[in-house]
């Protein structure tokens, strides 16, 4: 490729790599995509920026097109969606590396496929900074509708998939590069880290909750408690939490030791972690944890809802817990 | 308002000022916003950073909202495209004042009002630089479909709406503050520089221009010779513009001169326009004309498609003129 690549070539090898779908009529290259869908959609758009989200000089460029599209999808599998097209707006700075471009359109093309979306149109802008925005069209199956945040009742049980803090403790590790806590040997380290530069949307879990019958369903991208604040806002339930039942990522311990952090209060305020957190009737539990380990992942019960104020509140033993701080993007 | 809105607060204030729309199920406040297309959808995304295609020193709040709109609803408004939902990904400068945040995301959502279209979710990041990406989703009117890029056949007549150059004249005065060319009074100056400020998509005129039958269509934003170039690779047809024909913006004149440049050279690689180029079948030419003067346009031909190569060739009293640079919006 020839050195200082143009938007249309970039946008040429877009083309060739983007996945497509059956909905999709028309892909890149025209002034609008054409898309077909069969009934109901849920559209979301999420942006990452180099400094803030990424820092370009120690992500990889497949890492920052992997993150910039799981925080998009992980929002389409909070919704139990389909995955359907992905559209990329790419701010670019003018003189970059055109391997550079190169791996990172790839990149896109690749995490974009994995989870089985087409990659619909895009447009690329010069920057002074790196950034990604991508929005991401679900479709809802035949047989069920989207799950939202609003539909959780009292006395449902509150589960989350997976581990969390993973994602916290990755973050503290890559800006602590020198120093590696005692009990993170080179592959926990690297684990970690993966966790927060490269995070992995949970879309088949959530599809399996959908079918399970969950009843109200977020991601976790501003902290589980923040998180779960959100959804018992929208639903008009309370969540008790058990602090001890939390399913902690290998390696938060030691991390949040070396932090000063307590290890539980490190995961309830841990972002960017993208697991899943719902409500399910107590008659669908058993039958939601089985299908979401098929996906090769857990579920975890760790509360309930409650009638009474829309609240989070954590204990641990019988004994409250201070209120956890969310992460505020914009702060 | 308090000082220093955090994203929930401008999240609520979108939500207080979003537009919504019959096809919209749920909005703002979900994971993904849940719309229900009629048929097929036509999608878009654009972007616009400061400093590169706007200036926040100098442009107004409002006006910046609007040129983001603009750019997506243009391509839009190219494909005959009813409208519907916008999203936006914002990209926030911390620190950034309360008042211009507000006016910022009410203008978005008077924008979006103004064409008909819903906003329907977005984004907030923290950003080095402020940018707004926006999404539109564009619907086909029942009794007919979009108008392609690559609809047009040989020996049709080829036409643009409204004048152009005024981009390009508003950008050059603009640049040029302590100097107002001859010809050019306060008026004059505060349409060009409007024209670029907060552009206008050309929404209805392309709804009339594909009810009229116009058989393929592009929106002017890399300069009329370079879209028609797209055009014409798309449709497998050549092109013939007659320079003399072209239909000038008022002011054009006095700022090519200014600026050393041929007015019509000028006006050809005018950029950020957002006039529609269409072809036409001959018969439907007439009808298209008065649909578009009844939107308060007009449509002039300016030159007919060919068979042989996929090349656009301007002439001026039967004198070929040389190639005319496009605006590569990465170089």
């Amino acid at each position: 490729m020839k050195p200082g690549m143009t938007e249309f070539e970039l946008i040429d090898l877009l083309r060739q790599r983007a996945p497509g779908s059956e909905r999709l009529r028309t892909g890149i290259g025209d002034d609008a995509a054409i898309s077909v869908p069969g009934g109901a959609t849920a559209t979301t758009v999420d942006a990452v920026v180099d400094g803030v989200h990424f820092r370009s000089q120690t992500s990889t460029p497949e890492q920052i097109a992997q993150k910039a599209i799981a925080t998009a999808l992980s929002d389409l599998a909070a919704m139990a969606a389909q995955p359907g097209e992905i559209y990329v707006s790419a701010g670019l700075v003018r003189g970059s590396d055109d391997e550079f471009l190169e791996r990172l359109v790839r990149g896109l093309a690749r995490s974009a496929d994995r989870y089985g979306a087409a990659l619909a149109g895009g447009d690329t802008v010069a920057s002074p900074v790196l950034f990604l925005s991508i929005t991401a069209v679900g479709h809802a199956p035949a047989e069920r509708d989207f799950v939202s945040r609003s539909g959780a009742g009292p006395g449902e049980p509150v589960a989350v998939t997976g581990r969390i803090g993973g994602a916290r403790a990755g973050l503290w590790l890559l800006e602590h590069g020198e120093r590696r806590p005692a009990g993170i040997d080179q592959t926990a380290w690297r684990e970690l880290a993966d966790r927060q530069l490269a995070p992995e949307p949970q879309v088949e879990a959530g599809a399996a909750l959908g079918r399970a019958g969950a009843s109200a369903m977020i991601d976790v991208s501003d902290g589980l408690v923040a998180d779960l604040g959100h959804l018992a806002r929208a639903s008009g339930v309370g969540i008790e939490i058990e602090a001890s039942r939390l399913p902690l990522a290998a390696g938060v311990g030691p991390v949040a030791d070396a932090a000063g952090i307590d290890p539980v209060v490190f995961a309830l305020g841990s972002g960017e972690e993208y697991e899943l957190a719902a409500a399910l009737p107590e008659p669908s539990l058993e039958g939601a944890a089985a299908a979401v380990g098929e996906c090769g992942s857990g579920l975890t019960v760790i509360g309930r809802t409650a009638s009474g104020p829309a609240v989070v509140e954590v204990s641990r033993d019988g004994r409250p817990l201070p209120p956890v701080p969310g992460h505020d993007h914009l702060a």
